[in-house]
């Protein structure tokens, strides 16, 4: 069994990987689970070192776009003999917004080379696609596309950003490449995750984390927009526990071939600085920045709070029970950047 | 106004240039109506000796996809000054379904370049995208994804052909290159358009003409699906109306950047071959040939019959009021090529 991960030394990439290496198996479509024999990590950067320790695990170091479009130097992207592709490599929502060049070559030129290399594998590969909740753009000034109260799997998607509509974009090439059974896409809405270590990023929802892990920290984090502005999260843990469950279900199982909602805890930023009072105190509720960010709350608000996820759910797949057990999960992942006592 | 017609050949490319000839002036979003100096026909072909012969058409003949993406060999595509662009060239579904290629380069490659050169001149002309009914594909075996018993323009299209999906993905290039200011996009999403004269094409959907044209020709037209198939169909002349009134429809009679569904006769295969006997006898009808063709029959199924037009019905847009008219206006227009004797 190899599989590949592009963007595998990102956050998520990282922890899909360490998740594979550990289960130590994978299931295609039903087949019995076979060994894990190499997975290959496509980012820019360099894997962490305990992913390079592991001897199954090989890095390929360089820009998707290239390594795919432009021909392979060396070793190709997608080696002959894949069985197994998690496509999460992507411009971040911010970024596309600030340079659509960027995003259309990023996201949309790499996401069409990279299926057309699966579809030259000849063996049709599992490709689970990295797709977002951005594809959601709510439209609050059109009368011919009211905003919908909720979000389900059958909702038409109406990007408002550059980001959203490449990832959009991408759901309707994996769709296609599945009818035409060049690949297994299985095309999955991840939703805001939240909460991310690390820095912050150029994702216009890199607040949603900041804001919890920055006072963790014991330094200030902003939050741009108002308490009650609702948002749909998963943890990093779900996040993955849902990668993982796209990419061993069936055929049968995973049903259509448009993409699925991954399960999404509904709540507000506001009882999210409530939650962190209630694991690390005042101390840390003090430090969050309300100071309003105008840019990015006109992205945000273009988001869907109130999202369902019946097909997700169908597949076993549940939301986090609420956003403090996120915290403390957090706080007992990353326990040398938390600085604030918790309680 | 310098107006490019993309597949200003093909049949609804010659029929849109006509009536913009003798429309002679075009109004973009509000502005005073002005007059029509120059209409760019890019086809493959070369156009009619009737627009030939007006001193404002110029032909461009070529591959499309040539003439944008592996630079012009001459003149461009899209020169400077282009204040508008009818983007119509498509391989159709048929050729499409058959050869993946040629649809991911006739159609999405050739929309991304034609958006992008679109862009290039930095004075954000109108592009009307002719997208299809095709993008809905109706699945029948899905229990998540159950058939939508009315379509409407806020639908989630599914579709079920690579011909849909790349119409698809083109409504969102042009949605987001419209929200960016880039252009002004004008989405329309046409109906199956019968009586189309001329030859059978590759489409799916020539039958729908085919069952009509060849019998009033007094040769045997294929009517290759069942009589109770439904269908949401347009005439030649309402489909024009759509496509000029979409051109000249200001940014807030437009709305949503999203495609509009154009109106659309809802009728049945039965319905029209009942039409035809009314206008041209039972020596018409009995030249219909009723074999069925499963591969046609598959690909019509996925089409929906059941089609409404809220956005376009306020822009004025109203479908055919029966088929036996839309007969009646073919049997009019192409007296040529009716050979029975109509009642």
């Amino acid at each position: 069994m190899k599989i590949v991960i592009t963007g595998g030394a990102g956050f998520l990439g990282a922890r899909l990987a360490r998740a594979l290496l550990a289960q130590g198996h994978f299931s295609v479509n039903g087949a019995p689970a076979q060994p894990i024999e190499q997975l290959l990590l496509v980012d820019r950067a360099q894997p962490a070192p305990d992913l390079l320790a592991d001897a199954r695990v090989k890095p390929l170091v360089g820009d998707l776009n290239s390594l795919l479009v432009e021909g392979p130097q060396g070793a190709p992207a997608i080696p002959s003999g894949t069985d197994v592709v998690y496509h999460l490599a992507a411009a971040v929502s911010g970024e596309c917004e600030a340079d659509f060049d960027l995003g259309m070559r990023s996201n949309l030129a790499a996401t069409e080379a990279l299926l057309a290399a699966c579809r030259k594998l000849g063996t049709q590969p599992v490709v689970v696609f990295a797709s977002s909740l951005a594809v959601f753009g709510l439209v609050h000034d059109q009368p011919a596309l009211p905003p919908p109260s909720v979000i389900t799997d059958l909702t038409l998607p109406t990007p408002q950003t550059s980001y959203g509509i490449q990832k959009f974009i991408g759901e309707q090439l994996v769709a296609d490449y599945s009818r035409k059974g060049f690949v297994r896409g299985r095309a999955t809405r991840l939703m805001t995750v939240s909460v991310r270590p690390g820095k912050p990023n150029g994702a216009a929802s890199s607040f949603f984390s900041g804001m919890i892990r920055e006072p963790l920290a014991g330094v200030k984090g902003a939050c741009p927009v108002a308490p009650e502005t609702q948002v749909a999260l998963a943890s990093p843990g779900r996040t993955i526990e849902g990668l993982l469950r796209a990419g061993q279900a069936t055929d049968a199982e995973w049903g259509p071939k448009t993409a699925l909602n991954l399960p999404a805890l509904v709540t507000t930023v506001g009882e999210m600085a409530q939650a962190l009072e209630k694991v690390a105190g005042k101390p840390a509720t003090d430090l969050i920045d309300w100071t309003p960010d105008e840019t990015i709350r006109r992205i945000v608000k273009s988001w869907p709070g109130n999202v369902q996820s019946a097909r997700a759910n169908a597949l076993g797949l549940l939301p986090d029970p609420d956003f403090e057990s996120i915290v403390r999960a957090y706080v007992r992942e990353n326990a040398d950047a938390v600085r604030l006592q918790t309680l």
